[in-house]
């Protein structure tokens, strides 16, 4: 790979009589969308215009498409970036995008995670063995309700305490007050445990709305914040993550199904690339449908060795209950964070113990 | 329909014997995302939860599931109100979502489109025909190479020139060269001519920038600005199309998705109501795969009556030619802007002739 060109891969359902100039039309799509014979300017046509790298049969009409994109298209800007990937094909029904290859300037200027699994793991205070999250649910509760949830997750020994990815700005729940009671009932817990359970809000809205609500984090000295990068926007997403220097920031998959981007690429990849230090996904077998496979593979996405980029924790939640924990820390080893929401509050008022279940069990299975 | 719920309406693929607890599944995905026994309060449970109105079946394995989502979970905020609409389900492989039933509340809080159609029939003082529109391309040639290009296409009497949807701020066209450039060849046209067409440059990135672009196209005196709401957040996108105020605002499709989310509510409905004036899509029969009744319900939703929102103007493009003009006017009638791209530029050092051509096929069918 050379340093002006992006390598993106392409999954292409097509006829094998077809592939060839599909793939060339989406080399074209994804870089001057205009027939070639518009173009009279050499320099265009050599240095701007996609290139069908390598087209790779994979399985019966289906193809793996390698296309060079000139950096030229899209400069260091998270937003642009994604336009020039996969902004026109995205609409096509025949095209996913499953992988991205940068030149290192880009690792350069976006930066990757600030703190990283290391940095969450200093924040916490937890070495040794796999983390553990929660969510505060449901959405509806007022913030002394809340609260009173995060103080029993704390107890009962939880890592990390994120809002229900629902919990916004609503008239039962407002931002400022929401963090300010479950900022304080957390803290009230670590106080009594010598722990340093973190708590993440959900940072939403227009970019001066998450600005809003980043300076009264900061009020209130809470540690992390969770955002979801594809309703932001990506570059909304990472001026947050920059401007939240020395927060954890977890970024939420929300809305990230609907353009069919591999997950390993968007919640692994490109979340981490742009700031995410833990990113939040859907393990398999539980409501959603990811594989085995593409769990494994976000999961090598967000925490292998990709130039220099610190590594992203990689949290997978969605319907797991404790009985898995064993099955999800042989899996992923202990470099992850374990996120279990609904199952752990139905435990209603036995919260705190059963809480104090999960987190002994990934602390007898996962260091 | 009461004041209190919006009405989602998805699409599932489900087998009979699952489909009523599947679409209890996604009423509760899209509200309070837990257990229903983890809900201990009963407001949550009357107020909060999601609720199934209607499971219909309208195909072998194919379900029209309306849920009955609780306003106060999604104020008037865009990207919270995606987020509650699909955030999660979006995830998940055998949903899509397809209509949105919103209470008077939203239209007045989000707007509209401040000009809509008949603002831009007056901008361009185009009252009786169709509207003709055409883009700048390839990226990659310089700011004095698109501004010739321009010119040419004013010259030949298309009402509006829009960047390439690529062209952002690369170091072969900055933004403000590129802007001015255009900007002042549109205006000599314009003058010379005695009409009135339209430049709208492609506004991008973060808010920050997208506002700093906006104040370069004010210096300007431009009149008009592209965005795209999927990539830079539909709540980015709200912001600036009020800032813009006397500027027509165009919606791209960019990273829209082929079906996830049904065109006709998203580039329909949802960019009309947070205030695109006009919005591009792929016309039937081109490169992108939508079909005619997908089109259809697309320009019914951006023109057609909705409480009292100005009609935005529907723009179909994607590889059309001229030899297409009459059978598209005839499909969509007067009240419509062709934008044709690609086919027009392959006329090269002819392109004011092409141009002209494009003008009178319109003017000759579409009034």
């Amino acid at each position: 790979m050379t340093d002006d060109r992006i390598i993106a891969t392409y999954r292409v359902t097509s006829e094998p009589s077809r592939i060839a100039d599909r793939a060339q039309g989406l080399a074209i799509e994804q870089s001057v969308e205009c027939p070639l014979d518009a173009i009279g300017d050499p320099w265009v046509r050599d240095a701007i215009v996609g290139r069908v790298a390598l087209i790779d049969q994979i399985g019966a009409g289906r193809y793996a498409v390698r296309v060079a994109l000139a950096a030229a298209t899209a400069p260091a800007e998270p937003g642009q970036l994604l336009n020039m990937l996969f902004g026109n094909a995205s609409i096509q029904p025949d095209v996913a995008l499953v992988d991205v290859e940068l030149p290192p300037a880009y690792l350069a200027a976006f930066g990757g995670p600030k703190l990283g699994l290391d940095g969450i793991r200093a924040r916490t205070g937890v070495h040794r063995r796999a983390l553990t999250a929660s969510a505060l649910k449901p959405q509806g509760l007022a913030p002394a309700a809340l609260a009173a949830i995060a103080r029993q997750l704390a107890e009962g020994g939880v890592d990390l305490i994120k809002d229900d990815h629902g919990l916004a700005d609503q008239a039962y729940s407002p931002f400022a007050a929401r963090i300010a009671a479950v900022g304080r009932a957390v803290d009230a817990a670590n106080q009594a445990s010598g722990r340093r359970a973190l708590y993440a809000p959900h940072v939403s809205g227009s970019l001066d709305e998450m600005r809003r609500q980043l300076d009264l984090i900061r009020a209130e000295t809470i540690p992390a914040l969770m955002m979801m990068p594809m309703i932001v926007g990506l570059s909304n997403f990472h001026v947050i993550a920059r401007e939240a220097e020395g927060l954890v920031v977890l970024a939420h998959p929300a809305l990230s199904g609907a353009t069919r981007i591999a997950p390993p690429l968007l919640l692994g990849k490109l979340f981490r690339l742009l700031g995410a230090d833990a990113t939040v996904f859907p393990h398999a077998g539980g409501r959603f449908a990811y594989t085995p496979e593409t769990c494994r593979a976000l999961a090598d996405a967000a925490r292998g060795d990709w130039g220099g980029l610190k590594p992203c924790l990689p949290v997978p939640a969605g319907g797991i209950a404790i009985d898995r924990v064993e099955e999800l820390l042989s899996f992923y080893g202990r470099d992850v964070m374990l996120l279990i929401g609904g199952s752990l509050l139905a435990a209603r008022e036995n919260l705190g113990a059963e809480a104090a279940r999960f987190v002994a069990e990934v602390a007898a299975h996962g260091a």
